[in-house]
């Protein structure tokens, strides 16, 4: 097999006031040259910092960023002036693929059309990554640009798993569970192939992807069967300031109530509720954890999501049939040993057992040598996903 | 111990536009002596209709009855004229009895207007059965009355199981999760009692009501610990009509994109959801499973509910940390022995084995003698459990 050649793959990641980038030399493996982002967009202090690929501070600016297509402009501009120039493409995490986006695609201008029609399926995302995407689209003509959906992972689950229990007038304007945190599920997936782990293709497998925003897919044989994100990013899972699934009566009481309109309803399910919303003091699992011993609210709020941890994985596992691995991953899902543990403490029962030692590591397996199921701690990461998945349309597979 | 008196009991349940009626003979046991309804309310061919024990037609005439007050009046004038009399009690089902009534309560002004308070809670439920309280009440001051509340089961619910994960502001509105069906999960548990079966006081029980409304109760050494209905009947399941839980961003992508209104949303939520919006056809899981067949909806419908149910069982056991055994009552989960084995057929993880012979006994064990998990059939009887809440309220005790 003769090696591939070496391209420069710059993978973008645009947030609802930030666009986080990094460059990578694809080849045989993806190696990181920068990575960078632009913060407050459309501010008066938005800043640009870059940093090397051990996470030291290169270049670090306050700029002028109106828009996401500023930023990109910025960050394009740094890499001719300051780095190795123009990158051979760009991949974009887009959020929501809606029904008909499931899989990488080259951007176009249907492309960016059909993804211009699903903005209001995803609102508080789309429009900044669309604002990226056709930015690069006019201005840099001569770069190959693909867009990488977070929805395209699970377009495998099964009819029951999209379903909406809702009228037909309704689902035909494509109101149905897509799932998202497809791009983190797949690399994990990918490590898991490459580690040689049979489970990778042949088995039940949960991957909890716990960070501000929270899923968790259930994937059997190597595909999505089910995930607890579903329509929208705030379904599923107690997240840091989102909701996750709820009653509707609670939506209609506050809406008929008076209590708030639907603007309001929006922002709260998305921004003010979950581990925020009960604990009145963070977002933060950190923060929660640091003063539980002291606030009862925050305790109550990392009790709580551990509590909607261990019941969806319960679904989950229902869905499967059964369980074979967990892997935890995501901010809290790698970096909090307490979490994992009390999620994992009242899981016993589908042979679950977590050695308190080994789960003080940053990674690995963190079960018990007699744990029927495996529990595994990975490091994920949404950008080389981006870039493998660049690379392999520019190549045309 | 010397025998308890026998008194005379009328159980009053009422509907959106319908009251049905038990009167019973309660002494050492209960005993039915006529049971009936008053359908229709507020139309023109509103009826009359009452029953003998075998469920015979005694009496079934058109009548008028503009509202539940008008209906409850009905009711008692056939009593007198037609029936034994006046009962010397009546209990009230009383959906919703809000943070405060965790118990059966003797009807008095007070507690009129505290339920009159909780009426946005429930507003598709307290309106009627508030309207026949206080016509009994005022009209027939010398009958003792007795509201039984659906909430007041699930009070012992933890904290966490309570807590909806929205900010305190709302919390404090009254948004918590209560859940339902109390009433014909107490009589379940105590029917299990009087079976002698230990499990009714120590162990891991999930009772699964599935009728047109469905919840199921994780019973944790005889108390509730997890239901899947939360702040209303709407939640948990997918139902004949209802959504159960869903992701907020549905309702909120309905109300902003102009699909619904916020009448319009509790309108699908409450009636046109479920069995009915996925089929199209019925909210009636006979006729889907008559149809399903040859109709692919009917068929997507009913195999939904039951992996709605699934994966319901699946959380509730992470809530109770394992399971012994699965109770299925109400109309489906008494009468549908395929839906009982569609519904455990996944569950075999948890140590479910259906005896597919046994499925088709119309009450009793159905579970193999092997299988871990103990599954039966029960009937559930809520209007009994109404009475001898009543008799034990007027009893002081």
């Amino acid at each position: 097999m003769k090696p591939k050649p070496v391209i420069t793959i710059l993978a973008v990641n645009t947030g609802s006031s930030s666009i986080k980038f990094s460059l990578y030399e694809s080849g045989q493996t993806e190696e990181l040259l920068f990575s960078g982002s632009l913060t407050r967009i459309g501010l008066t202090d938005a800043t640009f910092s870059v940093n090397d690929p051990q996470g030291r501070y290169i270049d670090c600016e306050k700029v002028e960023a109106a828009d996401h297509a500023a930023a990109c402009r910025h960050v394009f501009s740094w890499l001719t002036q300051h780095g190795p120039g123009m990158p051979d493409a760009v991949g974009h995490r887009v959020v929501h693929g809606g029904p008909r986006h499931t899989a990488p695609e080259k951007v176009t201008p249907e492309l960016i059309d059909s993804v211009t029609e699903l903005v209001p399926y995803a609102p508080e995302h789309l429009p900044q990554a669309l604002n990226a995407i056709r930015y690069a689209t006019t201005e840099l003509p001569g770069v190959f640009q693909v867009a990488c959906f977070d929805t395209a992972f699970h377009s495998t689950m099964p009819p029951l798993a999209k379903l909406c229990p809702i009228p037909e007038q309704f689902r035909k304007q494509g109101v149905q569970r897509y799932g998202f945190h497809g791009l983190s599920y797949q690399y994990i997936l990918s490590q898991l192939e490459a580690d040689g782990d049979p489970l990778a293709r042949k088995g039940r497998v949960i991957i909890a992807h716990l960070g501000h925003g929270a899923s968790m897919a259930a994937v059997l044989d190597g595909q999505s069967v089910e995930t607890t994100m579903g329509f929208s990013p705030a379904g599923g899972l107690v997240m840091s300031t989102r909701t996750g699934d709820l009653d509707p009566g609670v939506v209609l009481f506050l809406l008929q109530q008076g209590h708030l309109d639907s603007d309001g309803l929006r922002d709260m399910v998305n921004k003010k509720s979950g581990l925020l919303g009960v604990s009145g003091v963070s977002d933060d699992m950190r923060d929660l954890l640091d003063a539980e011993a002291e606030n009862p609210q925050a305790h109550l709020a990392a009790e709580l999501f551990c509590y909607s941890a261990r019941k969806h994985i319960g679904a989950l596992t229902a869905a499967l049939g059964g369980l074979d691995m967990i892997v935890f991953t995501g901010g809290i899902g790698l970096h909090s040993p307490e979490i994992r543990e009390r999620i994992c403490a009242g899981l016993g029962f589908l042979g679950v057992m977590v050695d308190p030692e080994k789960n003080l590591k940053p990674a690995g397996v963190i079960s018990t040598d007699s744990s029927r199921v495996v529990v595994k701690v990975m490091e994920t990461n949404e950008e080389v996903m981006i870039v493998r998945q660049t690379r392999r349309v520019l190549e045309g597979r």
